[in-house]
């Protein structure tokens, strides 16, 4: 029986497809200032617990906190992105999906996603592993209402918004609320016409 | 005219100079799953941004907070640190400066410092560069009252507590309050023979 052959996902008008966005995103990585995954993942824990603490254990608060803070990270990370990815700009909200989950990801938390469930306007970022998780186990109390990560949200959608697309950016699925993977879930509302030219395709 | 001959530091009872430990240090850097230093840049400003709201701005109340949640940090990271360093146990409080400023320091921050003004019972950890304070510029009022980066002072004062060596650690130097470079001081103030039968060498 013929093996299936895998075809990368073509994204034309970024001109890159996802193993050169994949090759970018690791060169990218390998060329960067870094430090270990262990000490970010605690300094994050700390700063969920002083948000938690602040925030009397309200989990929606919590979550919009750290969306918040996290899209304030990604108006700034996308400036490091589009002048050390050696990536082609991204001409449309589709091109975005594959930059993030190849690229992206990859230089700034050294981990790699894949995209879901596209359509015109939305897509999922799908990945396993999340440095941000390590050593953490969620209290009964928080488990099912608080996305510990949501920082990762707000970081997509600041980023996406500097570059004029406007989007809501939700985690769907967490492996910490006992879900098989992650899953941060993309949708378009607006592009912004007046610092972008090109439509959605 | 004989050009000096520079002598590794001699740190007997471990049985690694300065120099296997640096090489140590760096090895264990390669090993570790690593994030970008930015993005761990800009999550501890998040951090210390969400301090400083707690505290009104009360610098004294900042930076026993940062210390506080460092050493909860630093007790954790010694556990990684003897698992994946390969180097000797310390077994004296003059081991550890050595240890800290080669090897732990490189491992998790991917930096790495001098051992300076040395004595048998304190010493100072000099380093120029800093992944805390990248893209950091402190607003005049803080400036002069904060130790931005105090979360490492209580990393080293936490990791030290757990073998055994209580320490007073202290930021005296930061290149954010305009000095030529950053200095935390160590100073002993009891080996636990509880837990440690080696005394100070």
């Amino acid at each position: 029986m013929a093996k299936a052959v895998q075809t990368p996902v073509q994204t034309p008008s970024s001109g890159m497809n996802s193993v050169q966005l994949s090759k970018a995103g690791n060169s990218a990585y390998e060329r960067m200032d870094k430090v270990s995954a262990e000490f970010f993942a605690m300094t994050y824990g700390s700063l969920v617990c002083q948000v938690c603490c602040d925030c009397t254990d309200d989990c929606d608060e919590i979550n919009k906190t750290l969306d918040a803070m996290g899209q304030r990270i990604g108006a700034r990370l996308v400036d490091e992105y589009i002048a050390k990815s050696n990536t082609p700009r991204c001409r449309s909200f589709k091109d975005t999906g594959e930059a993030i989950a190849k690229a992206g990801l990859r230089m700034f938390l050294g981990i790699q996603a894949n995209v879901d469930n596209a359509t015109s306007s939305s897509y999922s970022l799908v990945f396993d592993e999340n440095p941000l998780n390590l050593f953490v186990e969620l209290p009964e109390q928080l488990r099912g209402r608080l996305w510990y990560s949501n920082i990762l949200a707000g970081v997509v959608r600041g980023a996406l918004d500097m570059v004029s697309f406007s989007c809501e950016v939700n985690y769907v699925r967490d492996v910490l609320r006992g879900h098989d993977t992650n899953e941060i879930r993309v949708v378009l509302k607006e592009v912004r016409e007046d610092t972008f030219k090109q439509g959605v395709e």
